[in-house]
Parts: C-alpha cells; sequence; structure tokens
C-alpha cells in the first residue's frame, strides 16, 4: 500500500513555487518583461567560462572512463582534497580530505549533517526567519524542527528568545548566514555569542550540542558587511556548502559538508555520511562535475549585480518608507508589509504584476521576500510599479 | 551527540570493497597486468561517443542559465517525456511523462521507490542470490528485507520458498534481473508466475502488494537469452533503471523511477517521489547529464564484450568441472566453489592472484562471483591461471 504520509504532502503546496509559476503563466499572457518576478532565489549570472572551458577540455581530452567512473562514496579523494585546501586558504582553517563529504548540492549536505548528529525524537532548533523547506528536510528525519522567533530589528538572533526554546533534547542549532529570506548576515559578535551559549548548553547537558551552518550564500557578501565564517567559533560544527549560487550550478547538485577539524568526532563524521547514503539512496555528485568544480574552487560567478540590485531596491524601499534591514548578503531582502496581512498584501501587489513572496512560511508574520536575482534593468524598471502600487493601495508617496 | 545507528555501520566493511582495495595495492607490487581482478561491477567500456559530443556541443553553444538550472523536483519535462517515449517505443508500454522521476542512479531510484509504497516495519522481499547492498538500502528506510533462499539449480525464483516466506506484512516484492551475482536472466515463465503468484496474495491478503525491479542490467542480455520487461506482466510495478551499465557513466548518476500506467496509482507515485525527495535530501541528477543522457537514450556503449568474456570464462569453468548457470546477461558468472566454505575457496585463488568474490554475502553459501568487466585479452590470460589454482588446489584436471 502506498505511503501515506508522503501521499497527503501532496496536498501542501510551495506558496514560493506556486508564485512563479503564476509569474510564468502571465508572462506568456502579457510579455515576460512586464512581470517582476521576484519569486525565485535562481542565480541570474552565468557560471564562470573557465568551468565551461575545463569541463570541455576534460570531456574530450581525457579517458572517458576516469571521467564517468564510480566515485568513491564520500566523493573523489583529489576534489575532498581540493576543497580542504581551498577553506584552509580563505578561513586560515585545518581541513584535511577526511573531513570533507561531497553531496549533492546544500540539500544533500544537510540531509546528512542532521543524520549525523541526531536520532528520530530528537529536536534541532533554528531561528525564523528561515528557509521553509528545513521543516521537511528535517522533520522527516524523524528529528523536529523548533524555531527560535526573530528579532525583527536587525535580523540577528533573538537571544531572549533562544533561551526559552532551548532544552535538552535540542543536538543541533541550525544556521543559515547569509540568511534567506533576510539577507541578514550574522556579525561576529552574534556567533560569538552563539557559540559561547552553546558551549555553556553542552556543559549544562552533559551532551553535546553541534552547530550546523547552511552556507550557499556565503560567497554573496556585500562591501562593508562582517559575515564570519562560522567554524572558526564552535568546535562541533558541520559546514554545509553548495556550489549553486556562486558559481551559478544550481541543476548540476554539488556542494558538501565540511566537518570541523576540531569537533571531537572529526574522524569519523564524514564516513559516517558515507554510510547514511546507503539509507537515504544519496550519491555523490556526478564525477565529472566533481572534478569540473575542483578546478575552479576559488572563482565565482560575476555576483556584483546582486549587490547594485539591493542598493537599487534598498533605495527605492526606505524612500517609500518601507521598514526595511539593508541585506549585509545574497541575493534577498525582507521588508515589513504596509499591512498586517503580507498576503493580502502581495495579492495586492501581484495586481501590479509585482510578485512578492509573503512572509508567512519563513516563520515571520507580515514580511515579504523579494529574490532580486534578475536583471539589474528589470529591477529598474520594477521601482516606478513600486512606487505606483504603494500610492494606490496605501497612499505612500516618497 | 553523534548517531550511534551509523557510527555502528562503520566496522562492517564491504567485502567487495575490501577485495578490490587488495587488488589495488597488489597491482602496485607485481603490476596491475598480473592481478586478475574479478572483483568489482565496474563498466570496463567507454561511453558512447555520441554522448560526449552531444555534451560538448550543448556546453559550448548553449545557453548555461538553461544546461546548469535547477531541475524541477521531478526531473527536466522535457526528459521525462523522452525516457517515456523510448521505453514505449521498445517494450511497447503507455509510459507518460508523469509515470517517469529522474534519479541518481539506481540506488536513488531504489531509496524513493521503497518509501513509496512501505511505511517502517513492513517487510521487502528479495530473492537469492541479491545485492548485498539491498541490505542496508532497506532497513535503513525503517522496512525490513527477507530473502527468499535461491533455487541453486537455475537462478530462476525458488517458488517453494517464496510461499513459505510470505506473509501478510510483504507490501514488496524486489526482483532483480538480469541478475546481480548469478546474471541469471528471469524468464517469461518465471515472470508470469510470479505475478499470478502476487495478484493471489493481493487478494487474500486484501492489500496491494508492489512489485519492484531493479533493472541496470537490462541492455546486457546475451544471445538467445528470454529476458521479458517485468513491468509488462504486473500493474503494481515499478521499474528502477540506471544508465551506469548501459552508458558507462556510473559516477554520472542517473537513472529513473517508471510507474506502471496501469498501476491504480499511477498518477501521484512519482510526484510522492518528489515529496520522498525532501526529506532524504535527494535532488535530481545533474541537469546537463539529464539533457545529455535524452539524447542518446536509446543508444549503449558497445557491451559485445561482456557476452565475449562471459563465453570463455563459461567453457572454461565447464570444462574445469565446476558446477556454473550460465549467465543470460549481466557481467557476473556466479559458480559453485571447489569446497564448501567459498570464503576459504576465494582465498587460496587469492595466492593465485584470482580475485574473486565469495558468496556468502549474495544470501547464498559456497558460490562465488567473478565480475568480468574487464579486458577479453586479461580474461583470456586468467584462464591458465584459474586451471592451475584448481589442478594444484584441488587436484581437478580438464
Amino acid at each position: 500500500m502506498i505511503n501515506e504520509t508522503y501521499k497527503k504532502m501532496l496536498q501542501g503546496k510551495s506558496i514560493i513555487r506556486e508564485l512563479s509559476e503564476y509569474a510564468t503563466a502571465r508572462g506568456k499572457e502579457i510579455g515576460y518583461d512586464n512581470v517582476f518576478d521576484f519569486s525565485l532565489g535562481n542565480p541570474s549570472v552565468p557560471c564562470p567560462d573557465d568551468y565551461t572551458d575545463g569541463l570541455i577540455h576534460m570531456l574530450r581530452d581525457e579517458d572517458p572512463m576516469a571521467i564517468h567512473g564510480y566515485s568513491p562514496s564520500l566523493g573523489i579523494e583529489s576534489v575532498r582534497k581540493a576543497v580542504a585546501d581551498s577553506l584552509n586558504r580563505r578561513f586560515a582553517m585545518d581541513y584535511e580530505a577526511k573531513h570533507i563529504f561531497m553531496a549533492s548540492g546544500a540539500a544533500g549536505a544537510l540531509a546528512h549533517a542532521f543524520r549525523c548528529v541526531t536520532v528520530p525524537g530528537d529536536e534541532i532548533l533554528t531561528f525564523a526567519p528561515f528557509f521553509p523547506e528545513y521543516t521537511p528536510y528535517v522533520n522527516l528525519t524523524g528529528a523536529c524542527l523548533k524555531v527560535v522567533p526573530a528579532d525583527t530589528k536587525n535580523f540577528q538572533i533573538n537571544f531572549q528568545a533562544l533561551e526559552q526554546v532551548m532544552n535538552e533534547r535540542v543536538m543541533a542549532v541550525l544556521v543559515n548566514t547569509p540568511n534567506n529570506p533576510s539577507g541578514a548576515a550574522y556579525n561576529t559578535e552574534t556567533i560569538e555569542k552563539l557559540a559561547d551559549f552553546l558551549y555553556e548548553k553542552q556543559k549544562e547537558y552533559g551532551h553535546d550540542i553541534f552547530l550546523i551552518s547552511d552556507e550557499p550564500y556565503r560567497e554573496i557578501v556585500f562591501e562593508g558587511t562582517d559575515c564570519p565564517y562560522v567554524s572558526k567559533f564552535y568546535d562541533n560544527s558541520i559546514s554545509c556548502y553548495s556550489y549553486s549560487k556562486s558559481l551559478s550550478l544550481p541543476g548540476e547538485r554539488i556542494g558538501y559538508v565540511a566537518v570541523n577539524p576540531r569537533c571531537k568526532d572529526a574522524d569519523v563524521l564524514a564516513v559516517m555520511c558515507g554510510q547514511i547514503s546507503r539509507g537515504i539512496g544519496h550519491n555523490c555528485p556526478a564525477s565529472s562535475i566533481q572534478l569540473a568544480v575542483a578546478a575552479v574552487l576559488d572563482k565565482t560567478s560575476d555576483l556584483s549585480v546582486y549587490e547594485t540590485n539591493m542598493n537599487l531596491l534598498y533605495e527605492a524601499l526606505t524612500g517609500l518608507g518601507f521598514e526595511v534591514v539593508k541585506p549585509g548578503g545574497t541575493f534577498y531582502i525582507f521588508p515589513k508589509a504596509l499591512e498586517e496581512d503580507a498576503g493580502a498584501f502581495c495579492m495586492k501587489a501581484k495586481n501590479y504584476d509585482l510578485i512578492l513572496v509573503p512572509s508567512d512560511n519563513f516563520g515571520v508574520p507580515g514580511y515579504f521576500r523579494m529574490a532580486y536575482c534578475i536583471d539589474t534593468e528589470k529591477v529598474r524598471r520594477s521601482i516606478p510599479v513600486l512606487r505606483r502600487f504603494v500610492r494606490e493601495e496605501y497612499g505612500r508617496q516618497e
């Protein structure tokens, strides 16, 4: 008989996906140029030419058996070594290949990290606002996601709320910095305070608490932002990374788990990922893509467009009187809606072909997310439309 | 705290992997040409040139945003449609794109299929001899793998044993034809009899029983072998496929789940796979590889070498008096060992640099597996060594 748990999930449709599908359909009606689609977090710049050139060269000149052959279950050794070296160079860490597990993007990396450090019944804490997919990602492992309410002042961590939600069943804390949807980057003070809090709770509860850091936006950090490398501050930490955003390869499903060498289980956690894979049918990223990415590890796509877009939107939104925290990174901005019901606000915006995502699924009511990974020219053109929308619907003027 | 279930698994090392590592190490000592390594089921012929040429063309001439962009969670629509069409052409089925879920190889496909049709506590039956990874694949879903003893006469199904193992908790039956490790292909009579048996048990128990067919060797079938398409015979069936063997792309992790259109849940099972993915962190195969494979769906690598190798070995083994069922496909052969303890037999063979895998982990004691996906020239050179081994150790002469 078919599994009712998964069958029931078919009823709950993602609001982001629904809005994105609406935008595509509406684009067919009135021309996609006339739809200001801020729904999806999909990179808007191509991968670096070096990636393409390197892959073509490899396909043309190297042994197909080597390029397309089975990857060892933890990833190709030379690729793991290259990832460790690159992290060490950039963040002054001491990773070795044995601390790296190649995963199919951040979703794959998180699926392994969660299972490494929890058993069914345990709790994993995260902080609002948060990526809505964390809920099924965690809950379907058998653990339970608990959400710490937001500090809407600056979208750093609300430590008072954290103290209230924290309890002995919490085996892992999940952070995402720079953050989807707020764009906020946790600063050094926040991370230090979180690390101190977790060290204290480990002592109090007498068990390890892991800090799992989801870092797909690590390379998209704006000028003047303090966005430190999380694992530098806490020993029991696991970094989950994806090349989806930095190299604009979201469909190629490549990222990794990096286990902090100072964690007391540092020697077994990556190998455990290999065992976890047997249960979840995960396999390493495609061999050819592992090899091609390893050749461009310290490069990125031209990510400057996201900062340009952010500045344009931040200025326009503040000019219109929106309450909004200036993003430190990512390609998201998360302003307060002009009425309490963010869903109603976004529905009205839709009439102006402005596709905005209401915040309720991100764990904070009354806000909306704009994903500005679109052409700068389109961001510019969206501003008068935004202006007209808030004037006509809410009587706001600049 | 770290998860003890996965930590404990670190102690159990795969015998196949151990032997393969030994062969590699031994190769470094005496030259790899002198090690007759029959341990690993790794394709020994390159992927078709059309695959490489198509992928290079795509990388060079097409929009990187389209090639490397997110795949929809069930796979790229045009790829799913192409897979359905190819199956319909070849097996006179009625698949539509909605019945196809693109998966990261057969392991990924099975992980989804198992979760679709079982809940923790259910049983999944399979038939000895079987691929040892089925045990963790199934057991880590929370269901339980039960094994039906082999019919060692011909490695078809032992129906008497099946009747004894069958019970109401069985929600799925897993077959693998052509079979790893025996090389046997289930013939029409076997599949028909199995279908009849399952239809009857569905009625008796009042619940669905799914037939999950693991088919990575479907394209490696030898002359004169009757190896029908399993889903033609039973409505509640799910076919799990991988291109690892047919296109020699084992590291590229691409395959699919194909849900029988005649199954009563045909419209929801593939979509459920998309939900299951959220829990297991699976993501579709890499977008570029989906697109490249879709362009060569009806092609294969030059697979004829496997039949050549099989004939050489079968003749040599029978000539030496081994009891052995002639394989109908795959690149495996599974003879009876010359003493009861297959482990001891394979240990002795190792002294002759013949790397053979004892059968115990495949669910049948007293046999051994040879993976003959190696150069034909090396197969030829292995025969005198095999001859010397059985003469010196067991006094056998041709």
